[in-house]
């Protein structure tokens, strides 16, 4: 059953990407929104852009010797599942999510950043990958170098556990979706999660912690919080300027300091 | 919790259109990649790119003197559900996926169209919006517009379910991904889909289906058969070329099929 | 483990009925009640009672020259399912349901025959031959023929989705019953069934879809709306007596219909 | 949202029978076929059939001075689900089901009864009364008066637990269905079943164990193994009619043990 | 992979038992805790304490020539499964709990025995041995000892069904756990238990009952309420030393009835 | 439906502890063993035991200044969760449990020590506190502390994910239960943990890890391991005597980096 889908000399049939476009980078930055992989690039030195093949474009750049890609993964875990498989074949191991997202907790301030503990999988993509059992939990080391990144620029963070919805309307019980309704299963499900202690809803993390944990690879999440759920549902335009320099800079200094405590990965 | 995202006269927060650039749109044309909008579009009269925005890239032309919507949804049913959520909004009430797929049955041949009968809900987007023991079922007097429209031009076709997956690889059975392994719960799968009637795989119909018809809108759904699952996983060029054109084709005769016969949507 | 109730040739276990018997019927019409066989029957040519076995009634007459049974299923999925077992051995292809339901939409009214487009599987049968996933749908081109019929005699219909509930009282949210007790994850599911566009309850259809279709079959429902949850309990037994008509007739030119379009099914 | 339904003086709905019509019988013996019934009641004293709709047919008579109903509830658990809730409000408490059965233990043997102690719930209904953690567990005082009354006629027996399937072929691992197969999760459930200490199948009990325990009712089932699954599926004409007879005494006279030992049930 | 752990021979690796020491017991009495292992082995004859590991405890004693090991399970179904287990190596057939209980209906009282017709699967430990829809249902012919014995001390009990849960708090909708909260599926659950006729929750009976039933032996169960949840959760000492005592006896008693009924258990 | 239950500032009905006992520790270190409380405390200053109550003793000590409870939480999580309730109630904010675990990876070595990085949740319990796609995932900063501090001791040892299973057989799909059989559900199911990364079994860590996190409380686990399930069952017991000493040491030292890094646990 293989074919020109699993042969990975070949451009990858999803994301565009060849092994010898990624010059051996082992680490990836991960946005949704291919619209954010160029500024997010702009943080590395030497960055170019690959391509864009479907929702999927790429850049490349350094963090000293450390090649780095930056791909979008669009929107929902289906298609940052297909993210994850090509871009593992290729030989990438470590994989930094960098988001935007609500914050559902009172103590969350607008600009905080949220390093992932592990996500709530209310989405199908993991189930695919692991029984709903099996946590979604990112790589402890490589989010360790995210929490001490953040911490040396002093920036406000927060860690904890968010939840990864297949749904932007119900899944995270809006209730001004165009039905306006909410299965019986979900309502209540806002309250549920903050009364778990469950800080934030974003759409992707879960299934790549799951994916790359069960290829034995190793994934972690940022965030940045551009709107408080329990205020309203209005996104702040300057704050989610300052946040998305933010994440690129935690996570290029990240990758500085995982490099350096843990050396080349393999 | 209403707020910026709930207005229905701004620009949708996601895809970037307003009621105003849809022209009254009634049909939508909803193919996966956004470079297949142009290229569907052109089968349109007066066709013109409207905007893109992350996945979502769209055009709008006319069928005689309708006006009809191509968008992409990107890959994978949470940004299906995000496209049919905020289109809706704008006035949208019939949407057709055009999409490729990749047959599991025997008697299907490559370049065949598949009108879509009922989709396995295999994804987890449709969970949000019903339970699962809801049938994910296109609407009856689309899809009989499709059969018609495909009769006339005398291509050849089937009609038959499908299986929605919110993965690419362990979901459709594929043991070509990274890690080599399908967990137990879909182990078998294949045969068991084969079994019980599936004609072929894809990422998004199910979640159309259910979000559509939960809305008292209406959905439908064409695939053109480019991998024969049975035989190989290669992609056939050439009839990808031939495919993407019929599908054009049949869904801008369909539109005015149904139009003659219902009028103008509501 | 074959044994005497896998033998084709024999009086099939349940139901009493040979293919011999059967004359070639590739039709079926299936109401519930063993009382209402001989009257649908004798809405065909040439109707005689073949047999009565357990809840199995059976009668043989024609359209035209095609000879077609009409067979009560009993209440419920699992003697259909029985019946659907084996009067496929006995080489009956297509099925047609003729039920009576209670609507649960306001706009629907006492007397329109509703074709189903699909049915919720609220019922145990259907899992036993397909995952839950899987969608409970009709024949398109079965159904189809059904609404031609219906409009040629210009009887006020519906089509939609139903629910086929394993229970008469709490599964259809009925709080009338012994104990007057809905367990809590039935509670609320009438209004949610409503919100997410459903038509009617009734007991069998999504058995009879799934199963036929794993079959490779084909079955379509017909019903006839005798009351209206939203308002009373109350059978309207003059609206009863006209349904019960008008299922006859529909179900009997749509089989002259079917065959015209497609022949003599396989 | 009461009506005729649920007005317990009248002709109930689906059974056809009344209050006075059951002249204060609080015991109801429950054979799965109508033509079982009044071979039943031949057993009692003053024996006559009171009546038949759908697949309900039902007659009445006395064990001494005690007024026994013997009524049919069809195939399955949904019918067997609303012969209960209909007894239940013209009074009955007692439900004893007198069933045939196949055996899928070495141990057993052709002509046993088994008595219940309790029933996997492999159907839907008693789903709709009670979380499937519930337990599908018969009276114990009612069933330890089918003991002792077997073990008066010194006929050979079986205690133990059997499983109540929703379908006749794949819920009890059949392949001889008419599509030969089995869906995955039901595959060696036979096997499972056997390794657990399941003596039998049948379609029935579970729902009844539920539904009257949940009533606060009482149950219990009695069954006469007709065929050995781990043998054969031939059905043995004599031993059937010796099983029928023994069903009848033995229900009998455990409905003289009962009301001796607990005086007139409420 | 077998090792020591399977070796029968041997102390067996949680209990810390040989069948030496168990000198031919087959019927074992398991309270939960093990400080009330030598309070009911006083009420044997020549009662002496055996070993202590974890928290099972153990002693040995007499009813007439019969040997009877009491030992303590420790909280939950857990190792409540483990205690199982590793007795069955050693030869025990019989198993009777002996807990303490709180009520939920308001027909029981303080110091009423309940003895168990069933229980209801709130727990995981019974899922890893049968599928939940499996009944946990204690052994006929030992639990009618247990009523029997009960009846000649003419002390009040009830028969009916508990629930078996794996927390003390949620599971058992307690609203004073530290968090005061309880998940949204558990909310309402007391109320649903006790309109479906749950007598009581404790938190091991139907781990023992499935256990015991899958391996081919027989378990029963036992318990003396000793907090009113309809009332208060206040702990009546007085009544707590009463039932302790009753436990004791019944049990006692009912292993010398069913000895003399049944023999020597294989 | 409060009462003696949830005061905090009475002994606590299951674990016989008061706020007083505890002298404002905040940690407390979980062996499931009573056996291992008192040679745990030992590693502490000014050791001494508190009291024995069901399968929970407890002693304290202290780490420099700072108070340090050990307390057995008996086997599984049942009453693991209950000593986390009570616990909590008495001001305890880290956990840390200190276990022994049987390793099913081959890279695995006898008397490593494994840093849970998040835990399978193969148990009731922890769904008694979150719905079951909640991750159940320790305490980032807790979790570091026990890195560096092994680290420190130059101690081998894996991070990774471990499964926490409600019963010791089945679940870990050993065979050499006492029926030798081990459900459809979990056949294997050691292989397909072994697939996705898990690196050894337990029974107690995901409610741990669940029931903090909802409390908004920090949970890890340290295990040792003392046997290869993929080489033999047999424990090593010199290897057991060095576990155990490592495992109270790196506990030990984790808390003082942890203080240092923290302060005082609010």
């Amino acid at each position: 059953m293989t074919g020109i889908i699993a042969d990975t000399k070949a451009i990858q049939y999803h994301i565009g990407l060849s092994t010898q476009m990624l010059c051996g980078a082992k680490y990836a930055f991960l946005p949704g929104d291919p619209d954010r992989v160029n500024p997010i690039a702009a943080f590395l030195d030497d960055a170019r852009e690959l391509t864009q093949h479907r929702e999927y474009r790429s850049a490349l750049g350094y963090v000293d010797d450390i090649p780095v890609l930056v791909m979008s993964t669009g929107i929902g875990a289906p298609s940052t599942g297909i993210a994850i498989e090509e871009l593992a074949r290729l030989g990438v191991t470590h994989f930094i999510r960098l988001g935007t997202t609500g914050a559902i907790q009172a103590h969350v301030q607008l600009g905080d950043l949220i390093i992932s503990e592990g996500a709530v999988r209310l989405e199908g993509t993991s189930g695919h990958y692991a029984p709903i059992e099996y946590p979604a939990v990112p790589s402890l080391a490589l989010t360790q170098k995210l929490v001490e990144a953040t911490k040396l620029r002093d920036y406000p963070y927060q860690t904890g556990i968010g939840c990864s919805s297949d749904s932007f309307w119900p899944g995270q019980e809006r209730y001004d979706s165009f039905s306006g309704y909410v299965p019986r299963h979900l309502q209540g499900s806002l309250e549920e999660w903050q009364r778990l202690g469950v800080l934030n809803f974003e759409m992707e993390s879960s299934a790549l912690f799951t994916i790359a944990r069960t290829f034995g690879l190793h994934a972690a999440s940022l965030c940045g919080v551009i709107a408080l759920r329990t205020q309203s549902e209005a996104v702040q335009q300057n704050v989610y300027a300052q946040v998305k320099e933010r994440l690129a800079i935690v996570a290029r200094d990240a990758v500085r300091l995982h490099h350096k405590a843990h050396g080349t990965p393999l």
